[in-house]
């Protein structure tokens, strides 16, 4: 399967169009939403973002990802293998956090050679990326899709963790960009002032309080119990935090 | 095939893992949303709202449901069976509109024992209840499921319907939990000092005027013909109605 | 496969029980979303918008198309074969782009007869549309499908491009009614007293600098690098434009 992780949000023509040019290309694949609304235009924070969730995706699954504020820039197209999963999109960081934790494992890096007859300046999701991955999901060799073996850039001095608000969910739940396996449940999170300590779930805080807990994808979230976080903690997508 | 019905919203992971895991449990059922925002952590008015719904899909679909603010509290996890369609998610009332209103029709009520090797304390939409529903829409028996005939709680104290608003519409309109079976069109319908009469349809209302309609599910809907009826009623999820 | 272009909103119920529907007609033909958020109750933006994105879909597509105000009013319900492509939804001018610019294409024009046992009066995507459009999606003939031919009304006053924003997505861009094969690169676009010049793309634009491009359907679009051009212009759907 193949999974859609971009800053396109759903609204617009953008994710429906790239799911068309996936069908086109593997029939026989099926495609899913992992977020349409990853870090907007900030390529760092999405990494720490989608790392943590290809951990919760199934096995040899295969991630379209495209938050690529460089787009018609000179940052390259690039693929990377990482045991049977194919990731493809822009080679601005995205996939520092994916490739840096599968240490180890087979990996293999290439750039995208291969152009479409007709390439938007805009709207290299569908017009590069997706045919791109999608004939590697339908079993295309590396060559067949026009992919070249390269070292792309890294991004060395990012962290392991990223010590800051990544995402804010619909219900005003933080994520950072901290894995939890990293923290000690006595640790508090110090978040524009306020200490926040942990708590094993909503139902273990008291209403309207704000805890930190291991979120459905093994990062630290912040949450208020029946409440929004963001709003009680006047916090988002770039809040730091620091571990106290 | 199967509906969900959540409180998720379409932004972030939430949808697309747990259509991941359907997919995983039964490939070859069809897969629709009902509503990812159904009325936010309130399962009394989201069970009005369903209730409705499943009237306008086809028999012998399926439901997911999850409006679930208690997960990893105590409120069990439940799946009741109504003629051939399935319904699994939270025993928190949730279900409580759409049992009451099968009565005769053959029903049968579980609580889930099964448990997955890994259960997030948040997500239990992905974990618990998508694999459930996923392995009784692809023919599993509810033993095979995991289920166990139980009588979890009911709400007899809800009313039949509920004179509130339980949703609006991104045009503005307020559904409301008001079946327009109960009502006669004559009656007007008070919304905070507004006394609101009923119209066929949007046509045939003056341009800016509020109505009340018989929606698409059949339920009391308010709308204002090229307008908003919650902007121009000052009016949302929670707000009382009464018949005049 | 079946493009949905409506003004729904993917929130609520409406996208989920249109796809249901279909799903229902014609099984086997796959169902994308190009826009749920086409201009709101604005037919005539959202012809310019849908005239452009057509030409960006694999050809032989059918296009399920509900911007539709005047719901349950005397609008006919039309349909329209362009080549191998049929177009199914309401007669108040959302076609008339696309029907004028295929003029020399086989071209036959409908209107819909058939109506559903339980026609309700506001969701007729759902009830009228979906079900003819799956019928001839899944290979039925006009008649099978409840269709006449006829004439339905035209709009023959409109502009052949439109000059005004008809849309604006998650970042702030603003899309514009006018095809850029119509206005040579060294031209400026007005918007509300700001002069824009052309940029082939953003990272060809200094960060925080207006321009406009060739968008990926090829309209005109107006962008600004690193931020929102409809926060920075204060312009949105509606807001009229000037070529100089």
């Amino acid at each position: 399967m193949i999974f859609l992780y971009t800053d396109f949000g759903l609204e617009g023509p953008y994710v429906g169009q790239v799911k068309a040019v996936l069908h086109q290309a593997a029939p026989r694949v099926p495609v899913f939403d992992l977020f349409a609304d990853a870090p907007d235009r900030r390529p760092k924070e999405a990494a720490y973002l989608l790392a943590a969730y290809v951990e919760s995706c199934p096995p040899d699954s295969h991630f379209l990802c495209v938050v690529d504020p460089g787009v018609g820039g000179d940052r390259p197209p690039v693929a990377l293998k990482l045991g049977r999963s194919w990731f493809v999109g822009p080679g601005n960081g995205l996939f520092e956090l994916v490739q840096r934790r599968a240490a180890g494992a087979e990996s293999e890096t290439y750039v995208i050679d291969w152009r479409p007859d007709r390439l938007s300046a805009s709207f290299h999701g569908r017009d590069l990326f997706a045919p791109v991955i999608g004939r590697l999901a339908a079993g295309a060799s590396p060559e067949e899709a026009g992919l070249r073996r390269a070292d792309p850039p890294r991004f060395a001095d990012w962290p392991d963790d990223l010590p800051a608000v990544i995402y804010r969910d619909r219900y005003g739940n933080l994520m950072t960009g901290l894995r939890a396996t990293t923290i000690a449940r006595n640790k508090l999170i110090r978040l524009d002032g306020h200490d926040i300590a942990w708590a094993e779930t909503f139902s273990a805080a008291a209403p309207g309080q704000a805890f930190w807990y291991v979120n459905s994808a093994g990062l630290v979230e912040i949450a208020v119990n029946g409440g929004s976080a963001a709003s009680a903690l006047s916090a988002g997508p770039g809040s730091g935090i620091e571990i106290i």
